[in-house]
This record gives C-alpha cells, structure tokens and sequence, in this order.
C-alpha cells in the first residue's frame, strides 16, 4: 500500500521514515518538504544516504492524493488541518501527527490553538490512542495521532480512572522530556551549549497545549470531570518522557492499583508493566514503541505514583501513528514496531 | 584559620577544596583519603595540579584536631559520627555533610541509618541551612550541613508553610538531580553509557533517606506535622537538582505566595526569587551557591507549583557548609561563595 | 538456524540479541552470563523485556554446542580461545568478538595479550572484515571479528595503500570512540561524572592492542610494510567511532584517491562513500551498520585526510559479526543489518 | 580601573564578565549588546542575576571610550575593527577577541577574511599569547587575544619548534571542541539534538581560518616556514578543546622533547606539562585559564604526539584576554585568573 509523508523533514518525519523503512505493508511514495524540496531523503539526511531513493516533493495534498492510499501528515496546527481536508476530500486516509484533531471540543480547539481550518472533520476524527480506542481506529479514515505528554500520561492513569480506584481532581502531573519534543525548532533554548546540563520546567500548571488534550481523555475514561495540573520539563538528552503522576487513591491498597494496570495492559502489545519495586528508564524504551509503567504507593501521605517512560518520537508520536495506521488498514497491529532500540 | 577537609578525596570533598581555595580567611592545613594517602592532591585529581601542594594522609581525627580549628567532614555516614566525636573531644569546630547530625530524632536516625555511633551529640548539632537556623549558626561548635534535595525542597516550601498558606499534607516532591550526588559510587547504573540520554525515578514515594529529614524540618516551620511524597529521579547531567513541590493552598492568591517568598529571601545573599512567570535551570546555578526559586499557580486545579534549582555539590553540601562555617566563625557570610559558575 | 550468544549480558552481547531478535533466519537458542545465569533476558535487561523469554544460562560450551549450530562468543580474550576452542571441536560454527584469532603471527599475539590458550586455530581463522575477506568468509567455520577501531581506520585506508597511492610509513591514526568500546567496565574513568564534558587521548603511539591489528591487515593490502602511529581518544557521548587517517599521497591527486573509494565501495552494501567536501558524522551511523568514509587533500602540506564514522558496536562489532555470520552460512549478507538507526 | 565589555553578550562576552566580577582591580562599567540592549544584565542572563546591576547598550565606540580605560571588544571580525579603530583613536586600550589584528600579514587576512576596516593598525598590535609574547604586551595598547584552536596548538608545538626538535613541514594537527566554540549562533548544526552524541570533522585540510594564523605563530617561533594540516571536530559537548599533534621529530628522543616543554613551562603560570605518560583531558582543565600538555613518542614510526588541552572560552578567548590586560596594565599577571573550574 503505497503512503505518503507530508511533513517529512521534521524529527517525527524522520522517525516515519525509519519505520515505514522496515514495514512490509507500507510503500514510501512520496515525501514532502518545502526546505529541502527537490533533494533526494539521502542528500538531505545522511543517516538516510542509500536507504530511500527519492526526492522531497513541495506540499501538493491533491497531487500527493492521487498516488497514495493514506498519508501521514506532520505539519504545524492548522496548516495540518489544511492539508487533511484536502486528502480527505480525495479519498485518501489520513493519521495526523498534529494537535488539530485530537480535541473534541471546537471552543477548546479555539481556546487554545485559535480559528480552526477544518472544523467540519473534528467530529470523524478518531483519537489515536489503541490502548484506549482500538475498536474505532479499525478501518478509520481520519487519526488524530495523541501528543507525547497525553500518551504518557494516560497510559499509566487511565486503568485507575476507570476503575475508580483513585480521586479525579488533584492530579500532579509532573513531565520530563527530551528536547526533540520541541523538533528542529531554530531558538536559543534549544542550543547544544544552552541545553547540556540543564533542566528546567516550562509553561508550569495549566499553560501547556496538551493539558486539555489529557483532561479530555482523563475525563472520558473516568466518566467524570477531571482535573490535572500538568508540568512539563526539559531534560538534557534528545528523546524519551518520563512522566510521574501524583494521584490520592480511594481506599484501595497498592494490590488493587497493580491489578488495574495488569488488568488493561497483559494483552497489550505495547504497554509493559514492570515487576514490583522496578521504576520504568528512558533507556529501556529509547527507539521502541514500547511504553513502561508502574506505580507506587506512599501510605503515609495518602498518594499514589504512576510512572511512565516512553520514546516522545515513537510511541510518543511516529510509532503510534504507524500503529494506528496497521489497524486503519487491517494489518496486524505490531507490524514493523517490535524493534529493540539500541542499548545502550 | 586553619582548617582540614576529611574525606576530600569525594565529589563533596573536591568542591570544598575548590571553594576553601579562594577564601581568604581559611587555608587548608589537612585533607584525609584512605584511599590516595601518600599522594599530593595534584597528583590524585589533574585540576588541582599546581594549586595546593598538600598530600593526602589517612584520617586520624587526634592528629588532625591538633593541627586546625575547624573541620570539614565529607565521609559516609556512621564512619563520620565517629570522626566527628573525636574531634569535637579534642575542642575542634566541625561542619559535618554527613546525614549523622541532621536528624533530631534518633529513634528517626536508627529507623533511617542504622545504630549511632555518637548520639549525645545530636542534642548540640545545628541543622546547617543558614536561611532557616541563621542565629543558631553563628558560632555554632557543630554543624550538620543538610542533604541536596532537603535544601532544593525546603526553601521554596518554608516560607509558604511558616505563613500558612498551604496545606502541610498531601504535598508532592519531585525532584531531578545530577549523577554527582551519589558521589563517585562504583556501580552499573552510575556509569556513563547507563546514564547517558537516560532519565528514571529511583526509591519513589517516602523511601528515601533525604524525606524524614524535609520533615523535621518542614514541620518545625509549619508548627504542624508536615507530610511529602518525595520523588527523586536521576538526570543525565553530572551537577545540579531541579526540584518541583505540588502543594495546595489554604485559599490565598499567587501575590500572596511571591509576597511570602519575598519576605523571606529579598535579604538573603543566595536565594534568588525569579520574576513572575520565569522559571528556575540548572545552568544558572551550576557552580554557583544561589538557589533560584519561583511559584506558579494553577487555580483549576487548586494547586501551586514551587520550583527551585541549585547545585547540589555547592549550596546542595560543599558551599552551604562553607557558608554555615563563615557563620560559624565570624567572617562575612558571603566569602568565598559569590562566584558565578561557568556558562554556559 | 539455531544460533547462542555466549557472553550475552556484555554490550556487543546485547547488541547481538537486538540484532539476532530482527533476523528471519537465526534463532537464539542459547545466552550465557556467569553473572546473571538464572534470571531472564528481559529481567536482566529492562529493554528486551517481553521481547525474548529465554534465562541466561552459565557458559558450558559443550553443553551449548549441542544445541546450536553457530556461536557468536563474545568474552574477554583468553577467556574466549577457551570456549571457542571447546565449541569448534564440537563442530559448531564460531563467529569470535575477542582479539584471540584475529592476528595471525602467535609472537605479535603473545606480545600484546599473553599465553594463547587454542593457538592450533590461528592459521583456520578468518578475518571478519567483508570488505577485505568476503570470499574466505563464505562457509567459514571460525570468523574473528574486527575490532572496532581496526575496521574505522582499514575501510577508507585500504584502497588507497592497495592502489599504491599512499606512502605506507609515517601514517597517523587519530581515533575519537564513544565509551561503550570499553564494554560495562566498573571504573573510575567511566563514571558519567567523569566522562560528561570530557574528552581526552589514552595510550598514545604505538600502545593500544588495535595498533598491530592495523598493521596487520593494511600490511596485507599494501604488500608492504605499514606503519601507523595510533591516538585513540574517548569521546563523552556513548557510541560511535569517528577516525581521521593522516597520509601522504605519492603525486596523485584528490581524483584518483576518490576513485579509489568509489572503486572499492560503490557495489558494497554497508560502505558508502560520501559526496566530495561532506564530512562523515557519528550520528548518521549511529545504531547502523554502515561505515561512512570520504578523502580530502591539504595539497600545501602534501597530506589527504581520511575520515570514517560507524558504530562501535553495530559495524564495529555486533553487526559485523552477524554479516559475517550470514556469509558463513550462505544467507544474504544483509539480512537483519539495513535498518536505519534512530534519528536523532 | 573601569573597563568595557563590547559584545557581552556572546560567550566569550559572558565568560568575561564572570571573570571581571572576581577581579580586584578591573571594574565593569560598560557592557554592550544590540539585541539585549535596554535590559539588564541579570534580566538577560539568569546566572548573572544579582551579581550585576548594569544595562546592556548599544555599542557606540564614542560614548563607551570616554567612561572606560580599557575595552575589551568580543564582535564578529570586521565590525570589530571598525570599533577598535574608534575606540584606540579615543585613547582607550583594547583587548579584541576577534580574528581582526591577529594576522601581520594584510594580504593573508585577506585572503581570509576579506577587507579589514583598519589595516593601519595592524602593525602595531600584539599577539595576545603571552607564553610568546610576554614583552611586547606589557603596557600594550591594542591586543589581539589569539583563537581557541591557535593557543591549544601553539602552546606544545613552539618549545619543540624554537628547539629545533621537529620538522616544520608534514605537521598534523587534529582537534576536537566544544560546541561553545561557534558562540551563540543559531544554526541546525548547533541544536542539542542535533550535536548529542554526535562528533564530525568540519573544514577539513588547510580550509579554517584558524590554520593561517597558527603557521604564521608557528613560524616565527620556528624561523622557518611551518606548515600545518588543520583538521577540526566538534565534540558533543560545551567547553574544552583537546588537540593532537602529529609530528616528526629530528632525531631527538623523549627526553629532549620532555626537556624543550618544562624548560618552556615550569616558570609559567598557566602551562602545566603532566607527568610522563599523564594524557591531558578536558575536565582537568574546564573552567580554569590553565593549559595542560604533554608529549608522547611513537619510535616505530618516527612520529611524536603532543597533545593539549584547555577551556575554549577561558584561556582559548576571554581567560587569556584578562591575562593579557592584566600585562597591559600593569597587574600581576594571574589576577582573577588562578580559580579551579568546578569539577567533575
């Protein structure tokens, strides 16, 4: 099945790349970038040089429709809803890796991210979380592939949530992410000399864009309002969220939230529930699309803590749109995504 | 004044030397390392080649005591409440960085560390954070430099507390710090290619030795017993500890918070209260004695972030025992410790 | 073909088991630790979690050799000769990752390493750089691969030497490793705190055990006597090797040393030569088996600068042993080994 | 004496100003900054927050070189040396940090850089290395503080050189630095993710404008024409430069070569030879105005190695350019200068 990467020069464009390199199914047909137009994947990224020979393409969604049957599409807000609404009307499906579709709410979509180009798909749209959304994603034509803060997040809460195990308000949500989050964005924060060594928080309480995307689907899991306070933070490294997530249980002990968390993920191809006592590493899921978690318990302090490790451009981002996109097109669900990450 | 460093051969050890090397009024008359006796400094640590002409003995605390007035203690703990007792026998000031004096408890002592080997001292020690025992220092016999992530935690956390205007319960530390706070430990997970683009939670929840101590200490600010979840997870960067505290307020606005933190440090020489909506990095403190704090709110969700950073081997233990000690012995508090550290 | 990796718990160990769990035609069969004999992989091992249900066993070659039809031994040397030699009489394949057969004169190996506990193999082992011995590595039965600095410095250095171009005295190797060519080895030197920042030459001249290797091999090539002075640098960043050769020309041009590279590369699946003026970088190789080289000349000092990249333990090591393994065994030479490593 | 700093902004602007705040005799008084003119200094740069209350301005030559005595001007080449011109016209002493008085030769820096804005000045600068040039500077009125790569090349070549030791010609020299080296400049190159654990040579041969300006040092030390082939590498990290060179010595042994050094060096303050064997490294010396060398022989292949290693920013930029005013005016020579980085 020949696809399409539109957007195909950022870190999560790159991380498609890798992957759709290795997978039976999917044929790489074209590329897009409006910078490196006209040059070859392998002029433009070295570490590509003799592995796809084709040239970057300017952003042309109806001549980029005809020859593909899905695209990713890994552009900025808004200018992603652009171009989704052109390959849909084409016919072709579509797993965006932009924030453009991923919130329900057109006011919240507003609130946040301004006028909306393509309002009209919100409702078709299908979060793209399979841990939650398996059943829709099969055959779906438009995904909204989650941001990496809300996969890490909720993977590790959603199982409380549901079971009714602990309080939905009050949750302390504390993030630490590698740099490649932010993409090849050109700013002095993201410097080698500014970036070595440090670690700082940023947009601290309720001031990031994906806060609401994980109240949403907090809140849908719980049946019930929830609420976050959400921080994210820069880690000095290029790849990986460690997530930690302060939550006050409802009376059940450390067994009941280590069944909830066994009960949602034994079967799951993706999420890994780590033995008692053993706190998830970036390392271990760095290049995977594996996401590990656990929970602890301080009975003292009437507080759980769930924690999380994933890689924010695999299952953060890439490998969980390639994820999606085998259960939109009824391969199975793994295919080209069980690699180990090289270690160390 | 002459002075000795014991156990200098450490992470802690080396910043004391550093610092002790610029001070005007202390000249360093001993340092002690089992292991590199015999050596010259310059011949043990490369950096240190050409600027202290001393060689390591083995540590005999009787021979030490005679030869300065006061000592630094940088070993681990137990082998440090020994030394410390012989030379308090012998009349010398002791700045101790062990945990041996920190706790006031010795029934929380014994639970945490084990039997102690010089418990009638701990009724005389002070607890060496000079922003909260500032009077007790000056002239103080013998002191007990707090732990890293005790300071990175208490001085947000203290003022807020000490004015009633958060919950003394319910409150979340999660702190991130350097591989140098475990000092040059000889194991697997310390090593580089472990460390290196990792990031992971260690002892989650109120297991860490460094939790009982924020406390005592918390709780004799908030005049109530203070509960903390504490978290601590390891960076993959050599120095520094950026520490984020989850706390709920008793119904006062963010002014009221900053209008707190500023009483409390706007006369302090080392900590810093950032402006509004700025948040604290490692890199501004690394090799610095400042802690940079700030406070943040997220009303939706009746939370309040507090944030601070500092370099975990300066105003974490090495400088803030330098600045106890100046206390200690009637020289300007600031000596030796106004450097800013290398940026980037 | 079911395959064991003896020494697996080591990082080319765990580099081979990432690499072997991709393969369609090898099956790991068997793994040994003496350390970690009894639990599992993915118990030893956070990242292979869920990705291979196997427990490490104790290192007992004829038990072993039963069992499979190739080994890949990955020991300390000595310790290998050992179980290869063991491993071999009992008719299993052996592709070595130790230094025990890869020099051919027994004095030069008992110069460098000592006594050689199975010396009667030497003259049947066969150099595992397929770029140099692709034919005598088709049905070998005993491959020592190369080790990791030899292969940065002999692929942009052979054809030069074999075409005549280069004088083959006076030649200067300055190599730059990540720290993982040292494997988990406990000390001082390979801490994070150590290595983070720093970077510094070990064994400069003649004194690293790679050095007669070098010579070896480009000896061979030449049919002359080379010399190479080798620096080998440790780099503060995990993987990769980026070698700078320093030669002197003998009157041809930058053409003629270019076409020598495109001679002996362009059909090669794993060399590639870069486009003229591009400098080859770690990251591009990183996680890769391929080796990245190009030439440059500096005509008014009468030298042409050689430049390589790979991965240590991928094409440097691991990978290479298994592209020679599927020469051994008659499989396509890249099966498993044309992903694209993680980017960034 | 009051002093300015014109482009205090960049890194070198910084270290500057972190090395004037610990010096007794120098007091800043001006500091200048296009882009962050109108802030403070604290405002701009978090680590100096407190330390110093000044407003960056614009750079106007005029105004700054009534209130000052001394400039130090750290602005990209050619608009230094329009404002050197007008500051020196004004009767101020300036220590620039520009490529713009380091070349004698008008027609090579030409070559090199393009027009010079003031070439009438060239002939009276002086080469602001005072391990060469001691004499010339003191009392100087218009230095030119040499390059990064120049100082950690020079300060082993030239005992080896006047001595008569080596061959001037066949010289190589390799050498690897942190990122800080490109200054604050906002180029893909210079992302985090880009540069972590990444390593490249670039301007590979005679091609970086840093290779004139060593052969004409190096020259003239030798009194004979040296040429050199400069083979630069970024290293995945901040501060530091670690050089190689290679060469060939005439006939001499190690001894000879250990004598040129410590005859050189044992008198200077900031040149520090190792102990035989000792290879320099990047920590030893990160943070300090020190330089450590040593000298290895490789007697097989006629070649010895000398290997440097200093901090980019400190005695390679801003730490030699305080060293150089404090000759200029008359100071002693390590005022502010003798602190011990922070290690590890």
């Amino acid at each position: 099945m020949k696809v399409a990467v539109v957007g195909a020069s950022g870190y999560t464009g790159l991380e498609l790349l890798r992957i759709l390199l290795r997978h039976p199914e999917f044929e790489i047909a074209a590329v897009t970038s409006e910078q490196r137009a006209g040059k070859t994947v392998g002029e433009a990224f070295a570490a590509l040089r003799g592995r796809l020979d084709l040239a970057f393409e300017a952003n042309d969604p109806a001549a980029i429709a005809g020859r593909v049957e899905l695209a990713f599409t890994a552009l900025p807000h808004a200018a992603s809803a652009a171009t989704v609404s052109q390959l849909r009307a084409s016919g072709c499906k579509v797993v965006d890796l932009s924030a453009d579709f991923r919130l329900r709410s057109l006011a919240t979509y507003e609130e946040w991210y301004g006028a909306h180009p393509a309002a009209d798909l919100l409702a078709g749209a299908v979060y793209g979380l399979p841990e939650l959304h398996r059943d829709a994603l099969v055959g779906a034509d438009l995904i909204a592939a989650p941001g990496c803060y809300p996969t890490s997040t909720l993977l590790p809460l959603a199982p409380l949530l549901r079971a009714g195990l602990v309080e939905p308000r009050g949750i302390h949500v504390d993030a630490k992410s590698g740099v490649s989050g932010a993409g090849r964005s050109l700013a002095d924060g993201y410097l080698f000399a500014e970036l070595d060594g440090n670690c700082h928080a940023y947009k601290p309480g309720f001031a990031h864009r994906h806060a609401p995307e994980i109240e949403q689907e907090a809140s849908r899991v719980a049946g019930d309002e929830v609420r976050v306070t959400f921080v994210p933070h820069l880690l000095p490294t290029t790849r990986g969220i460690a997530t930690s997530v302060y939550v006050r249980p409802r009376g059940g002990d450390l067994a009941a939230a280590r069944a909830a968390l066994h009960e949602a993920y034994d079967d799951e191809p993706f999420v890994r529930v780590l033995p008692e006592g053993e706190t998830p590493s970036l390392q271990a899921v760095r290049g995977t699309n594996f996401c590990d978690v656990n929970v602890f318990e301080d009975a003292h302090n009437d507080t759980w803590i769930l924690l999380a490790t994933l890689d924010n451009l695999c299952k953060g981002a890439s490998g969980q749109a390639v994820q999606c996109a085998n259960l939109a097109c009824g391969f199975p669900e793994t295919t080209a995504l069980l690699d180990t990450g090289a270690q160390p």
